[in-house]
């Protein structure tokens, strides 16, 4: 057998182990009993580590460096280019550490759940400072001559190919710009929530109606319910959605749902024609949020999309009555706010800029556990004018700094840049975009990403699939004057010349 | 490390394996969406592979022999004979031999689903002619000096310590008394089927109290709806039934669930301190069957159950009305009948004796697959009293052999033997046995199951876990005198002296 044949039999196990772990995963957040915890926990380990020993295992090495040697076509050379750098990574961390870190996430995310449940980072910060010292380690480990920051080491397990360069000034314009449109938003008066109760069977039919509706393929995939709402790939023909739903908040779980389809629709779309290269995955985490976030915000917050919905909600409840411009409003409510996981489309990316202002400082070596409190609470009166009153709703908000995930947060605002002129895009190339949302017609928008992202796979990283489709669009301004176009119509303002 | 320390390593590792895949399993069988098949088939084609690799290594059996040579205790050396006995069969097979097999079944299966589905046997009749050649061919590799029949080495897999030389008397004895029974209800008027039609929601969740009352856990366990009722044990800690439900035929649905309640209580009472020696399992299909059947129909169709149920079902549905002695007649109807999977209790066993005698005939190489549907219709005549008229609902209507598990049979009557003497064991030991069952407190029958049948694990074979408890009781004769009691009672005769 050549080296292409080996290497890619050997990705397709791996594909298989990886969609397997992913099983049992979603099992755990879905159905598992809570006695099984113990016993998955070693079945998962035991999938992670055939998974690592089988893609870290000397004979890819060889087939790699066959392969970089040989005359191959264009697929196999991305191929090749795109499972070295995984294979070097994989190789470069000392299994000594990955164990150190494995342990350290452990026992972090068990304190982080204590000390928040307490409001007291104290107990939580010996174990954050270890995954510090680890994470810091890990990034200068991956860091190589190409990497012009430590921080984009771990950039690269998230989203291959941001980089801090590149981030920061983006960053920074989008927080500037932001605050302008939130000042100019304060003081107007709120659009009314949308709080009638409805019964949760009715949310669930009409969750999965909307889905069809959208394009997700419900033969190749279903919604569940679980605590957080996710989305996960078990291999082609197979994606597992949940959402949530809250009897008096009807637009949350509306929200999770065409989120999560979002992501569903982009891994339902994914080149399988490429399985056995790792071509066939998905391009990153931000490019990922792009497809949630396109459609959670941009169409599932619009008002076409309520006129769409309106008449349904009609249907399944006919003793109430549904206003689209009702419905738009309150999904459109703006508040500079402490929680970045309830916070609204604007907001919430000066949440995210506070957490990679914070990791970038922290992987310099300029910030230890001990200073995060302080750090987060100046960060936030800074970026974002709001100040949390104690640890649980500061610097305790979120999981992933207890469970090692330095790295991660920068991709939601990513996310959101790169929907934001995906949309600029699909207007110019659409002309009746929102006739047909109005008319629940989806089909030509998912046609649009099916071509211009979702069968790009990861043949090349995300930035470069971006540009290919948006040109030289400023997505920092795409975002804002979205923002000003949305949420200007509902609080009666307009962006300042 | 010593051979003990990493021969119980390796045996966690293949617990591991074993029970992804059975969690993967039961998500085909509950919640897989459609278009997944393919994806799940190379997933659990890989986990059967991993673990065949993993258990067959040479370093296992070096381990082996250095423990046989070793002085151990008790458990130890019942762990390392089981694993002997196991380790010596995954490696007397040739890998070819294997994967010819697994083809053949493959190719079995979906042959016999055309087959069934078109009432016609000669399609299928080539595959299954190359499912008896290698079943005799995987039957004689296996056989050794040991096994006085080849039929022995099929037990082996599916019921170890089961034999032909004492399986064929009782079944012999067993099938001229039921025959001796069946002509004597014969002519008596039936009981009249319970046709109440009931909400599944309602019959859902009176399962669930049911498997509550009963003794199984549902923090380690829980109840799904599947087209095939079935039990899967997923490690420590999980166990998933499932069960389906009817709306006109209520007691279909709690039979399925009363059934895979005991499979259910029985994996969740084995010794899991014993983990890491595979004497933790299961100690054969038989004595599984045992648990299920005891449940279903000793306690499950027994009047103090139906006066225990009553009122449940009453509180349940309060607009209808259920009579204890209507419940008990209508669970109790017999019929010589033609399906094995809708029998009642007596008949059942002589479906089981038909396919016994096929199949011992079949691996002494007496049968061909052309013979087999007159030789079906054959022994159904004379061993059942019936004949079907076409294939669909004669040769061709159990997957079993398409699947290729030539030896699996059996073991549903075991389990119908051994529970019979369990229970005549217990009534002695419980002298308020039926008063518990009506007052809903199964806690001392289960617990009496525990000790003596589940917490053996398979520190020893079926057959002397039955022995130790029941002594010299004769199966066959308690399993008649059970059915003579229990639908004498219903049909209104008693057994002649």
């Amino acid at each position: 057998m050549d080296a292409w044949t080996q290497l890619t039999a050997r990705i397709r196990e791996l594909d298989s182990l990886n969609s397997a772990a992913a099983a049992l995963d979603w099992d755990q957040q879905t159905y598992m009993p809570p006695k099984a915890a113990a016993t998955r926990g070693d079945q998962t380990a035991l999938l992670q580590r055939l998974y690592h020993e089988r893609f870290s295992a000397p004979e890819v090495g060889g087939w790699l460096s066959q392969l970089e040697a040989a005359d191959l076509d264009d697929t196999q050379r991305a191929a090749v280019r795109l499972n070295r750098r995984r294979y070097d990574r994989a190789v470069k961390v000392p299994s000594a550490l990955v164990e150190a870190l494995s342990q350290a996430r452990t026992e972090g995310f068990h304190a982080w759940v204590a000390a928040k449940e307490a409001d007291d980072f104290s107990t939580f910060q010996p174990k954050l400072q270890r995954l510090l010292d680890l994470t810091r380690e890990y990034a200068s480990a991956l860091g190589s001559a190409q990497c012009a920051h430590p921080y984009d080491a771990l950039l690269e397990e998230y989203d291959p190919g941001a980089t801090v360069a590149e981030l920061r000034p983006m960053f920074d314009r989008l927080g500037k710009e932001l605050n302008v449109l939130l000042d100019a938003l304060a003081g107007r008066p709120h659009p009314a929530p949308f709080t009638t109760v409805l019964d949760e069977d009715g949310q669930r039919r009409l969750s999965e109606r909307v889905l069809r509706d959208l394009g997700f393929d419900m033969e190749g995939g279903r919604l569940d319910k679980s605590a957080h709402p996710f989305t996960t790939g078990l291999g082609v023909g197979d994606v597992r959605l949940t959402t949530r739903f809250f009897a008096d908040n009807f637009l949350s779980g509306l929200g999770s749902t065409v989120h999560e389809g979002g992501h569903g629709m982009y891994e339902q779309g994914l080149p399988n024609h490429l399985a056995g290269t790792m071509l066939n995955q998905a391009a990153g985490m931000g490019i990922h949020e792009s497809q949630s976030r396109f459609w959670e915000n941009f169409v599932g917050r619009s008002l076409p999309f309520f006129r769409y919905l309106a008449p349904r909600m009609g249907a399944l409840w006919p003793t109430e009555s549904f206003s689209a411009e009702q419905l738009f409003g309150a999904a459109n409510r703006v508040e500079r706010s402490l929680i970045r996981v309830e916070s609204d489309e604007a907001t919430y990316n000066l949440h995210i800029i506070v957490r990679f202002t914070l990791e970038v400082a922290i992987v310099e070596g300029k910030l230890q556990a001990a200073d995060l409190p302080e750090a987060w609470n100046e960060a936030y009166r800074t970026i974002v004018g709001v100040v949390a009153p104690s640890p649980k709703t500061g610097v305790l908000q979120d999981v992933h700094w207890s469970s090692g995930y330095f790295g991660y947060f920068p991709s939601y605002t990513v996310g959101n840049l790169y929907a934001a002129s995906f949309a600029q895009c699909m207007l110019r190339d659409l002309p009746d975009f929102w006739g047909q949302v109005e008319r629940g017609e989806f089909g030509a928008i998912l046609g649009w990403l099916r071509t211009n992202v979702h069968q790009k796979g990861h043949v090349t990283d995300a930035p470069e699939i971006f540009r290919a489709v948006v040109g030289d669009r400023d997505p920092v301004e795409d975002l804002v004057a979205h923002l000003w176009s949305r949420q200007g119509a509902v609080y009666g303002v307009t962006r300042p010349r």
